[in-house]
């Protein structure tokens, strides 16, 4: 068989490649293949599947298998790809369901969205039933089974990030009792010290038992019950365990064929997202990402950047020369009735990055006071005091607060290199319902230049 | 009495002028002038006022009369100025409760902050009682007085503009019977003629009468009644009329004096706020404002745009040398359960200033549609085919769908001049509950390449 395009991994890399391939040059059919039966899931969604929120996985579909087909997408589910010869450009695909049938595909293009796999703590018993690691449908699909057909009241999550959050949330809105252990001294530490605590008391107010500095290190079954032990006298006694300590990227395929990795495993790309060997190109999860504000490669696991990576790639497999202008770490979390949101560099990570640093937290309201109701937000702003540019900046605040798109106009003022003079006259929209004549966001910087 | 800095008018111009000399230079104290006793009123606020939601008319103070003081400006309220003597470089002030009282105050730098007045239609019969025209905290107060002491059950509002529409939302909440009449073929012209029609349609939802293509001739009255007639056999019997058919510049004192006027009378400025005569500068209602996309002089008369002056004003008296960037026209309103947002220009501004112009309109949901309860949104785009340049947009959703912060992220984008494919790149944030992958701004942008 040979194919214009083949794509490994048919989540949001896979995917968005894809389509933009189809949107660019009706002439080329790629060739998705997905090594589960899940193309184009929404694996963000997955807290609000176990929540109860999303009452049918089926639906966490961006699309659903026919859409893609009728798109002009060719689709391989379950199939494993075990090698790819570069020298000789072809994969050997394994059907899963079937033996020995090592099939070779001829590529012109090859694109790894291999995505990424969970950092596997050093844990003694995470292999037990009831300990669930949560990244793909499969495992959304699992842990709600299991929480379906077990007496299940008491659940422990271990890591206090995003997903970790999201998921102490869907646990306490299916009606369990939820504990977080985290290592670091507080949940979230990917935001500012300030909000941290408010994450915190969010979580405490809605009945989770948030245990901080400490290390789980081992987890028994007792009859029905797992014991989880650790540092700090760590003793909880569960029915349920969900791990999520973190992302590195999946990449053995490349590594056996000696394509350069870099941060977590992750390939090596340039700003075309090409990877260290001819014709072969790697996005999302499974590759490194260039940061706009640094210049210098990191390494995100998010849909959005997986998105821009895809469409990056499909532009540049059809001739567009594009390069990729790298992302600022824009990232945001509803935690029942909070929003936390940030974008750019965050105070740490401009001292480190050599920034002369200058922050300012100002506490506001949403909008005149004299609308109700009101909610009370707060929004950070992390500038290079030299320069005056505007490096970061972060809000939290009610759900109704319209916190993460108030990020986004950071973001965007960010992403042009804005200084907070030019940032106090950009023309943000006022009405008394939903904001002031000055936004928060431009009182903040005001704050910033006193 | 001789002055460093007299400010005519004590609304947003006048006090952020203010206001922003006293963050930068402790040793003026300004003196703003008022002719009302409501300093630093927010008249955007008006209509919550009417409609109930705000309980108390001194709420609608952006801040008390003793703060004002407190932060070091002096305030004359109640008080004309009734000559302007550039010459001698002084103003002359009377009292209003007092005769005779007229007194010099010699100034050093002069601020005209007047700002506008009702733009008053042909009609016969306006000066009845029961017909109101809505600006300033007067009218409001009398209006709501007339409304308690009255049986008041039919309302007629003249023009549908953005004043109309929220005065016809404050009085449907207030129980009445509304009806709108506007000149044009429909309501709220500033916005693109898709969106009209679904405004038209959510006044109408909640019992709003649209009158629309109908000039207002005569106002009778007839018992208790006021008859209301114009052509297309207008014939309305109501209990009250609320008119708002536009703003011009208030700018009566600069006239006397030979200041520089253009569109609707406003005063002439330059970058600087600056005046046509030496030392004195005029901002807010009262001034043209700058278009920073089409770089040519216009005329809002908005709450966001008198903040802007006076903050330049402020910088510019206190020897900072600021120039004003433009604005480039967002605005938003909150109708019922609808946003309504726009920036930048139009399709057809952008027309007339001659681009070459391509739009879009997207239909989307505002965050992934498996996570209920989700809005439906529409986002039109304008960009200049040959640059591929953005220059407007408009949106237009439910109150929960961040309409208003979502028009701020191009509000953003279109003020740093961003083509299609840099706003493409842009780093926006994502949680299912909140947006896509692809924010609905950036789907819109990708329509309009494809």
């Amino acid at each position: 068989m040979e194919k214009e395009v083949v794509i490994i991994g048919g989540s949001d890399l896979g995917i968005s490649t894809a389509l933009r391939i189809r949107e660019l040059n009706k002439n080329i059919k790629p060739l998705v293949i997905t090594n589960n039966n899940f193309p184009n899931f929404s694996i963000c969604g997955i807290p609000f599947y176990i929540s109860g929120e999303v009452k049918c996985w089926q639906n966490l579909a961006h699309r659903k298998e026919d859409d893609i087909r009728n798109k002009g997408i060719e689709l391989l589910l379950n199939t494993e790809v075990t090698n790819i010869n570069h020298q000789e450009k072809y994969i050997l695909i394994k059907e899963k369901d079937k033996k020995d049938n090592r099939k070779k595909i001829f590529y012109n293009k090859l694109v790894l969205g291999t995505g990424g796999k969970n950092i596997i703590p050093k844990i003694e018993g995470l292999g037990l039933p009831g300990v669930f690691f949560m990244r793909w449908m499969e495992d959304a699909i699992n842990f709600n089974r299991y929480l379906e057909s077990n007496k299940v009241k008491d659940a422990l999550i271990i890591g206090g990030g995003y997903v970790g959050l999201e998921m102490a949330e869907a646990l306490v809105k299916r009606g369990l009792n939820v504990t977080i252990v985290e290592f670091f001294d507080n949940v979230l530490t990917t935001v500012n010290r300030n909000f941290r605590d408010m994450v915190k008391n969010e979580l405490e107010k809605n009945g989770v038992k948030v245990i901080t500095s400490t290390a789980v290190k081992k987890i028994e079954k007792e009859g029905d019950k797992l014991i989880v032990t650790g540092n700090n006298s760590l003793k909880e006694k569960v029915d349920t365990i969900a791990a999520s300590v973190g992302t590195e990227a999946n990449t053995k395929l490349g590594k056996d064929i000696g394509l350069k990795r870099g941060i977590k495993g992750a390939y090596k790309v340039n700003r075309k997202m090409q990877t260290s060997i001819e014709d072969i190109y790697a996005g999302g999860d499974c590759a490194e990402t260039l940061n706009n504000i640094t210049d210098k490669y990191t390494y995100y696991a998010l849909g959005t950047v997986a998105h821009k990576h895809g469409r990056i790639i499909g532009d540049n497999i059809c001739g567009l020369d594009k390069e990729f202008a790298g992302v600022i770490g824009t990232q945001s979390i509803k935690l029942f009735d909070l929003v936390i949101a940030r974008t750019g560099l965050s105070e740490e990570e401009a001292v480190k990055n050599g920034f002369n640093v200058k922050t300012k937290l100002l506490e506001s309201w949403d909008h005149k006071v004299y609308y109700p109701p009101v909610y009370k937000m707060y929004t950070e702003v992390i500038i290079d005091s030299d320069s005056r540019r505007i490096l970061g900046a972060q809000i939290m605040g009610n759900k109704n607060a319209e916190i993460a798109k108030r990020i986004d106009i950071f973001a965007a003022a960010i992403f042009n290199k804005m200084k907070t003079n030019d940032f106090n006259q950009l023309d943000l929209s006022y009405t008394p319902p939903l904001s002031s004549p000055w936004d928060p966001v431009q009182m903040a910087v005001q704050e910033i230049e006193k």
